[in-house]
């Protein structure tokens, strides 16, 4: 009988030791056996997941999963692209991308923004925005309806992270920005009722000054958890804060319901066989948690 | 108690990962802690051997196994015999040899044959037999009782196969064959009931043209899964199908029993601690299956 | 609820394979999710420190822990000091030392001493005092009370050894010996109550003739289990056996109690989130099991 299998998750991970982190959340997502491989490299994809394929019957496929995890986004989106070329008709499992926590953590702020915000009618500016967490809070912000956005010191990253994801969207929602100084941030911020700040740790992206000249501002997202902050006077732990009149959420603050998000879409894993979560289908499983 | 103690089994992988397949194999025939030890070496080998035998009382050590697997079958050899010269007295634990699937396919080939033919009269043809799975199909016919050729298109490499594995027997019942042209084909196939194919993928052992000519044939096993066909005209999934009189197995069709006879051996395991599961062993497994 | 989590334990290990001794140990002490780390150096301890401590609530931190093994002893000894240096706060979980079985073998040596002699009217002379289970002996002896004699064929080892236990336990109970022939070895063993050989495998530590004019001793223990013996006419199984008037211990003997002082100590890891568990605490915690 199908439901007397072990739940089984293959975890994909390219750095020397896979995510501690996202072992323990597999687990207390409620995964029964978790089949850990590290320093993985799309060459050695095709075994991995036939070991998953080859194994079980079809009624049983939705037993076994794939989580694809590691510190560099780039290379989890080669494994996981690698994954699913790997299956073929019904000869598949679920699986899901969440390197560095992008999706997951994208998805939780879109999500915390769009409780205070009506996104189809929002103009949004993404900070950090050729990042791959900020890539992803760019995409979902379109993909709700808003103006984004997308800023970063250079223009020409820029450009050719917004092109990239309004070509994936197939509409023109992205507009790449430079912002190299205050005068260029206070530009961007005009007519802007949410910034989210995604750059790397250790780089302020809105510092005091420009944030005070930001008037349309309603809602800032710092996802940022090492000092200093992204966005100058929030607090990691903001979590909707009143600051001067703009709802403030810190890294920490969004990461409750980035953690849920990344268990229920373990779970979810394990509902069917033919699941893909990337960043749009781990949105809305969040949609359904808040 | 000793019946309380989890079921360990310990996987000793040559590759850069582990085999899934076998990681998922060993979940589903009730391993309750599977042990990954992956990039082994026969100089890695005591220690990992000492991790088992010296943790639980000897009542318990039927609780822990070990199951060498990876997909260079000369290596599993290697890490096997090592594992088994490790252990002394009654500190040991059972301990499976199934590298690249070698022992349960040869044993689930053979097994097949054995459905529709009386092996101790039957004259048998394995096409690919210096290869690791060849040398057990050939191995475990002769056991039965069977006249084997041993066939490859290098007589010498043949010769010294076949002179192994009848010294392994201590019964001369495989002789070496060269094949390689098709008149060469043509008269190794005379008066031979069965023939099996287990050759590296990619290559055709047997053409439409030999085939047609060997009138006396009755059973076609192919164990390569990639095409093309090791044997022409015969099909992946064919099991136990009629074609033209001759009886023909795919990859796919013996691979059913492989399944049943890889998971019932793991089983077996955990039933004493001193088993010691090589082709002989798990081909008396299959046997009770069938 | 806290109760309902899984008990993962994180076992951070140097060596090319974690070593499955521990493994087994650590399922057989309940653990439930058992994360194997190998290869692991101080400077890839962060971020495996930070996936225990900011995945659960801090009321289910108690339900992961991490275990430091390996066997370079050194080594451990920074990956368990990065780890705690990791910590913050509340932000923690329960970490074991116990790299080469030294804490667990040390702490077992010493309460079979003290089932025997008042340690701290004790006299103890402890052979290869400089190596890691050596000065583990050494400083647990101390810390009972007992004058210990630290010997190494080094005097300058000896000193080096003695000095660093002083200072870390502060007080002065330890002096360094030289014992580089039989002349010295016997005048060491001068109204010595209780020896203890720590050496590495394959060296005779005290010989038969300094050990027959060792006219004071009550109890001796080897705890080389290799031949040759580290104590001359001794034998690995002895366990309190009266030879000449000397109760004498193998490290088989002391291996029972070591053996379930480990799995205590994991055991014990679990019932709250701040146990740090280096010689003293898990000899504190083989005191409670004698």
């Amino acid at each position: 009988m199908a439901g007397d299998k072990r739940r089984i998750l293959i975890q994909l991970d390219g750095d020397k030791h896979a995510s501690t982190f996202d072992r323990v959340v597999a687990i207390d997502a409620g995964v029964d056996e978790l089949f850990t491989c590290q320093q993985v490299t799309p060459e050695d994809v095709a075994p991995l997941v036939h070991g998953a394929i080859f194994t079980r019957g079809v009624d049983d496929l939705k037993s076994t999963a794939i989580f694809v995890g590691g510190s560099d986004v780039s290379l989890g989106q080669k494994i996981y692209d690698t994954v699913r070329k790997t299956f073929f008709g019904p000869m598949r499992v679920s699986v899901m991308l969440d390197a560095n926590g992008a999706n997951t953590t994208a998805a939780a702020a879109v999500l915390s923004a769009g409780k205070h915000l009506d996104l189809s009618a929002t103009q949004a500016l993404v900070l950090g925005g050729t990042g791959p967490v900020g890539q992803r809070v760019a995409r979902l912000l379109a993909g709700q309806g808003a103006k984004v956005k997308l800023a970063s010191r250079s223009m020409d990253r820029a450009s050719v992270a917004a092109k990239s994801i309004n070509t994936f969207l197939q509409y023109d929602r992205i507009t790449p920005v430079a912002v190299s100084s205050d005068a260029e941030l206070v530009a961007a911020l005009k007519e802007v009722d949410l910034v989210v700040a995604a750059g790397a740790a250790g780089a302020e992206l809105l510092p005091e000054s420009a944030r005070k000249q930001a008037s349309s501002l309603k809602v800032a997202i710092d996802l940022n958890a090492v000092p200093p902050a992204g966005i100058a006077g929030g607090d990691v732990m903001d979590k909707a804060k009143d600051r001067a009149g703009v709802i403030t959420y810190g890294a920490i603050g969004v990461g409750g319901l980035k953690m849920k998000i990344h268990k229920a879409s373990i779970t979810k894993l394990f509902e069917t066989n033919d699941l893909t979560l990337d960043a749009e289908e781990i949105y809305a499983i969040g949609k359904t948690l808040i």
